[in-house]
């Protein structure tokens, strides 16, 4: 045996890293960076797969939440949904493993995507208390219920089961969830309080209840009694697909031609187009997929990119729709003006999105401060790293002035707006795990842009008519106030007679009215695309934004 | 069997999701957000592996970095050093498995931290080029050199040898890697150019080439033949464990009694204190540290909260030190002034941690345009997210005005100023795996508050004393120039003789010249802390920030 060296020594160190110790020692990148924040991502977390899974499942979502304070930083979270419920065997990994769940692998619109939430709030759970979570489940009133106490072994990334046994719950399904932790409770931004109230504002569908440390029970009702339009699941597009991935596709594929792989593990190839890209690459369309080498690999690749294939499949996604933003909107916020485009679904890296954005204005908004922005991403609520966001820097880039609204080079602008911003996609790239923020695609900047244009030209168009109209309606009262005196004068300076001129006056002013007040009158009927404008009652207050 | 209910069908779908499969699908995680970026990466990753595995090995660091462009968008990188290498059997994990390495479970500063790096790279190359890394290492004269071709199977997340075999090499020891990978190459800010330039300022003990994927060879000679102080590894500090984690140190203990368990499983606690810690918390000190129930564990950690315990050893830290602050800045910056602060230890959450500045003024700075701040965590650069990075929200919080730097509220100043932010941890609280910026705890940005501010101060001293000088030396020329022509006017006035006045006049400009003069020399002499300070040779060009 040679001599034993540094590098031996060195290796003597060498280990593997549990995935759930690396995040237990990063948490701040799961979310939980501080007490309050943490009490907001249990909820989130919890909240997002009651609304995955009772849509999945078809079910009108009914959630409840409660929040205990049990001593100053501790407290427990309480979340139970009517959802399908969860089979016994899965329950302990969705709970009490990171990277466990069906969402990763699969692309369709769904809240989670990424495996780690839910087990993430166990993790933080048990870091700071030593408790792990109580899970309550039922499928159907056929099964019974099933109850677990379960913690998560960090250095094996994998669940501890330290109770589990059948019990009695009036549901007849459903998950019901609690957790304690260390937390500190807060209302205002980024509270659970606002987090609750965005949520029911993007998921009208939904009846949340929540019962806040205060022992107050806020209730959400249900404003939609149809769920979103189901999110179907979708093969990858192949201009998205890297060459890594790729190579590996072809080498697990079940397909037993190239062609035959290319049809059926990408979305958008036809017979004819798979012909086509292997006969670019100098490929046998008849090749086993398994035996491509890497070289070949790279010309299918290159093909493939040289090859024109139509956009992705958009039925994947389930925007809100115009009409549902605008009664989230109205719902939740005091306004005078309303309205909302929904883009058509765009790609960006082969993965279909799609753009809304809803717009408040006006009411009791307020007017001298910077507009407010609420971002929410597959109908989920982002609530922290405004700054870092995609949204944010799309808002920024917009040019409000020429919408009537005064804005600071590259701000935010200021006025009495509410721009609400959602991204629906089959995978939202998020700047990190805890889904805070849109990384800065050009493509989802893009459409975020044109989205915001068209809600500001719409809102540019309401201001302006309707200060037009205060100021016409103005210039009327003050010729109609003159008509006497100027009457009067007349009189004396042709010798006619006063009541004569002023009749004349009169009818020259109504003439004119007709004119000015069908200006107004057409103001008050605008509607955009016919349905999705309404208007309060504060018209006459308008317009003092426009001189910025 | 009971009926099948939704819950099963969803059931069917869970998985287990590999680490590698996650950052393989957000990449943008790991730093890899775009081909510019990913080029600084993969260069990054190798050469903070090559300067910690030099530092402890003790061996004063030679390294060579290579870019070769293979076609538009793909490049070869090579990055060779004289470090201690690795052994055989370590080579395919350390580069083909994430989540992997010596430096995650222990508590001393290195600039790898995560196990996640290196490997990321190679993910990265696999994925944009289909190709692994190869790797050669030979750790003695004795020993032969060792070449692999690894990959990385990213659905197990376990390296695949593609190659393995003695090769003959030329080194006595080191690591050589090359890896094809995606990516750009543009010069300027955020560059690998600028990326090596910094790491040779902060590391002026090594040695680096760099051939540009020009083929123009840069060298950055060492400075300093010393190398940093070895930081030793430490024992946590009882103050920063958690709950969770001081239950499961307990669990795993090979210490007897819960005594030993505190003296020999954490830093700073003696015997007494650990029967004091275990007094205040009602349970006895030759308990079996495994036997403890959560509930003891609970008053075993409120405890240890409530007894004063000092704050952790600082030997594992190994600062820059002002000397090397300033030599590195001087090398590669042509100011006129410059100093540093190199502050005392302080702790966040239990982790040792310690802050320099460094502060370089005029000369070729840029006046007009915002100072520049350079950001480096362990000695490594970081490039990206300045604006998420506690360093720029002490920079933007410190008041730069009252040291003669213009400056808008709460933003960067405007300046010809270059500030290095150095802070040394042995965990250092990054805001995401990508090491690109250092997360806001509030002890950290204290820290470099007061360092800044330090900086500012010497700043400060060295613009007022010098424009003070400037002018004074004007005054002076200017009252000489009217020696002759007052003394003609007091000659008329008293018929003494003019070239009587003259000399007294003159005598009187001496004796003051004398008292101003020393002013002067006392600026040209100002030495912070007796040897930290520069002057260059355009003194008279001074202060004319001052007036901002």
């Amino acid at each position: 045996m040679a001599e034993r060296t540094k590098a031996h020594e060195m290796a003597e160190k060498q280990r593997e890293i549990s995935v759930s110790e690396f995040f237990a020692k990063n948490r701040h990148l799961l979310g939980f960076d501080n007490p309050r924040k943490a009490l907001l991502m249990a909820v989130k977390e919890a909240v997002d797969n009651s609304l995955d899974a009772t849509q999945e499942a078809g079910i009108l979502p009914d959630i409840y939440v409660e929040l205990q304070q049990i001593k100053e930083d501790r407290f427990k979270v309480i979340v139970e949904d009517n959802g399908p419920g969860i089979v016994k065997e899965q329950i302990p990994k969705i709970f009490g493993k990171l990277l466990y769940g069906s969402k990763f692998h699969r692309l369709r619109q769904s809240r989670g995507q990424q495996g780690i939430g839910i087990s993430a709030v166990l993790l933080y759970g048990q870091l700071t208390t030593g408790k792990g979570m109580h899970v309550t489940s039922r499928i159907s009133p056929k099964h019974q219920a099933h109850y677990f106490e379960i913690h998560l072994d960090t250095q094996k990334n994998d669940p501890i089961i330290k109770e589990d046994k059948t019990v009695e719950w009036k549901k007849e399904h459903g998950v019901r969830i609690e957790v304690e932790l260390q937390g500190t409770y807060q209302k205002g931004k980024q509270s659970v309080d606002e987090y609750i109230k965005e949520i029911a504002l993007i998921n009208p569908h939904a009846q949340i209840t929540y019962r806040t440390p205060e022992k107050e029970t806020l209730t959400y009702a249900r404003v939609m009694n149809e769920l979103p339009k189901e999110a179907k699941e979708i093969k990858p597009h192949p201009y998205g697909v890297e060459l890594g991935v790729l190579i590996r596709m072809m080498q697990s594929s079940s397909a037993g031609t190239l062609s035959a792989f290319l049809q059926g593990d990408f979305s958008r190839i036809s017979q004819q187009l798979a012909h086509e890209i292997c006969e670019k690459a100098k490929l046998n369309p008849r090749a086993r997929p398994s035996t491509i080498a890497r070289d070949e690999a790279e010309s299918l690749f290159g093909s493939i990119q040289n090859t024109k294939i139509i956009a992705p499949p958009t039925d994947c996604l389930s925007p809100l729709k115009e009409e549902a933003l605008i009664k989230g909107l109205k719902k939740e916020i005091n306004a005078e003006f309303y309205c909302a485009v929904t883009r058509p679904p765009s790609v960006y890296r082969g993965n279909p999105f799609l753009i809304e954005v809803g717009l408040a204005y006006g009411g009791s908004l307020e007017k001298e401060e910077h507009i407010k922005i609420m971002r929410f991403a597959n109908r989920v609520p982002l609530l922290y790293q405004q700054g870092a966001c995609a949204t944010t820097e799309s808002i920024m880039d917009t040019a409000w002035k020429s919408y009537g609204i005064s804005q600071s080079k590259d701000s935010i602008p200021v006025g009495p707006v509410i721009v609400v911003v959602h991204m629906a996609s089959v995978w939202v790239p998020f700047t990190s795990e805890a889904k805070e923020a849109i990384a800065h695609y050009p493509e989802i900047i893009k459409e975020m842009k044109l989205a915001l244009q068209e809600v500001g030209r719409q809102m540019a168009s309401y201001i302006r008519k309707n200060v037009r109209a205060r100021e016409q309606q103005e210039r009327i009262n003050l010729f109609e106030k003159y008509i006497p005196e100027l009457a009067n004068s007349l009189s004396n300076l042709t010798g006619e007679k006063k009541e004569k001129i002023q009749e004349e006056l009169e009818k020259i002013l109504k003439k004119n009215m007709k004119d000015l007040l069908s200006d107004v009158k057409e103001a008050e009927q605008t509607e955009i695309k016919g349905k999705n404008v309404a208007f309060g009652e504060k018209q006459t207050t308008l317009g003092d934004t426009d001189a910025s």
